[in-house]
């Protein structure tokens, strides 16, 4: 692990420690209480990627005048990429329990802990709580502190509402409604559900931060996300299919879960009548042959350089658009493009 | 139903529709989404006593002044009696997941319908998430805007850490620990889990709403509602024992699911080594045996004489401070304690 992630994960620690105290003093929590506050926090905020907390410190950097970060400007960002990490842990420990998960980050999902289950769902609530402590506490007095807890809100709104498209996106008495995996509902759920909390929430934090509070230039940067959210979430859903289990280290599953992935929205605008049934007769069924068939089928389409081809003009386009604003730093998206560029993990 | 019940009602159809309205066009939902939005809010907001969002309705008419409640002012405190109930509607969907609940309200609980089960965890965040979209529409521009989301945020904060406490109040490997069932830990649960949202945020968003938004003056209200939300959940569980089915509406089951009530608390205070004994026995065991011999126990520990006699001294002490308080109209506390006092259901 670099020097980075170790400083950084240290800070989580820390805003951990500030949290028992009040809990302790302010709530009085008895000691077993402020034992399980610990454990959970520590197994379900700490060992991620890290890739959202720590872009709020790079676009930060990025944003401040001359790229100098001050040591108070890096302290202060790195408790808000904390509450971004926080954040998804809160909408992980959920999203398991709801998607009925094994595992998570290569240990057994929180809620199949035997002395956890359905606490765990209180334990989803508490974290996000907590978010909206440490904010008051660290950022009460900024002048900016009423849009961020807006935004954090909005965030959070936008992230539900994409979980809720998600859910409703197939019927729930097991039938394959192949009609409802369109383009269009594909892009509401990867904006809403991914892109807010994975792209914007980071360049957000870092524009208060730097000051900027001007709700026109937060939509470029919440238009710009969106696209780089959408191009996150179709690398996902390929690398699920695709990507090499080694690497990534998990099996794909969503073609027996039934996904609206984008590969089974490609598939579905390129099908002839005949592998449209094909679709709709192995498509979210937990067998191997059924899924067999489907990866078949998606190669004879050859979705692979579909995809390849997709991603240059994607990129492409993004960049164009980072290029012709000229409102913000564009290295703030260029990072952010970037480091997920032709990922394979 | 009465004519004020009526009119309420109709309030939070409207908000309803303007959140409705709001997913249709800045969040652009599938018609099918919109249809889950709107049947999980009737399904969960309504069909309750509206004690809580009423009581903003008459504590702000007791603060205003000549304790004249304009329409504006009247509509303002609907809208957040009716955030207050939709709150009570987020933690209830998510409790009775936690609790295994089959029943509330006369109905099945929203996580027993065949088409929501888990699903209903997201709806219970999405019931929260719109409480901030309705505060954020209705009161963005008032000058106690931040202190009004402060309040809901601390209200939450605390919700959930009394449902912790008390999900953490027996272990989860099915044995009792009677050890855990003190009467500080009872306090604990019920001013927390129970008081804040019950008593508290109505009186607070009465003092919002009057322009009240001195500290000082919160944590006196704060300190009152306590004593009266501890005073409503001793209530709660001896009427979850004593009370009369009929006029309940329900069957109590704490015996049985190893609850923290006040009832264990005070046999535990009063029984002899071999009552305890008894207790350790046949507490949080479903078999009707055991539950007659805890009922039994309470009736030779004459618990139903220290409760009445408990709760006319709560009664007298919570009177005595509202007494002495002269910075509010003593009018919004007496009017809460008297719909309460000597309650039977």
């Amino acid at each position: 692990m670099g020097q980075e992630c170790i400083e950084f994960i240290a800070i989580c620690r820390t805003l951990k420690l500030e949290l028992l105290e009040l809990l302790r003093t302010k709530y009085q929590l008895p000691q077993e209480a402020l034992e399980w506050v610990d454990e959970m926090v520590e197994y379900n905020c700490i060992g991620g990627k890290l890739n959202r907390g720590l872009s709020v410190i790079h676009c930060t950097k990025e944003m401040a005048p001359d790229k100098i970060l001050t040591l108070e400007l890096k302290e202060k960002a790195s408790v808000l990429g904390w509450c971004i990490e926080w954040l998804q842990a809160f909408f992980l420990v959920a999203d398991d329990i709801m998607d009925e998960s094994i595992t998570r980050r290569g240990k057994p999902c929180w809620f199949r802990k035997p002395h956890v289950k359905m606490i765990a769902i209180n334990d989803a609530f508490l974290l996000e709580a907590f978010v909206f402590q440490i904010l008051k506490k660290h950022f009460g007095s900024e002048p900016f502190y009423l849009n961020l807890v807006d935004t954090f809100h909005d965030v959070v709104f936008h992230t539900e509402i994409g979980q809720l498209l998600d859910l409703t996106s197939q019927p729930l008495d097991g039938e394959v409604d192949l009609d409802r995996f369109t383009l269009e509902r594909y892009r509401q759920i990867a904006v809403n559900k991914t892109a807010y909390y994975t792209f914007y929430l980071s360049v957000a934090c870092a524009m208060f931060l730097n000051g900027v509070v001007d709700e026109r230039l937060h939509e470029v940067a919440k238009n710009i996300c969106a696209q780089i959210g959408e191009y996150f979430q179709i690398q996902d859903d390929f690398l699920d299919c695709y990507g090499d289990e080694k690497v990534i280290g998990k099996v794909g599953t969503d073609i027996q879960d039934n996904k609206c992935s984008w590969l089974v929205v490609q598939a579905l605008e390129r099908a002839t009548l005949e592998q449209r049934k094909t679709l709709k007769e192995n498509y979210g069924r937990n067998n191997p042959d059924a899924i067999a068939a489907v990866k078949k089928l998606y190669n004879e389409l050859d979705l692979a350089a579909v995809y390849h081809q997709y991603e240059d003009e994607m990129y492409k386009t993004i960049a164009e658009q980072i290029e012709q604003m000229v409102v913000m730093p564009s290295e703030v998206f260029t990072f952010l493009v970037k480091k997920i560029f032709k990922r394979d993990k």
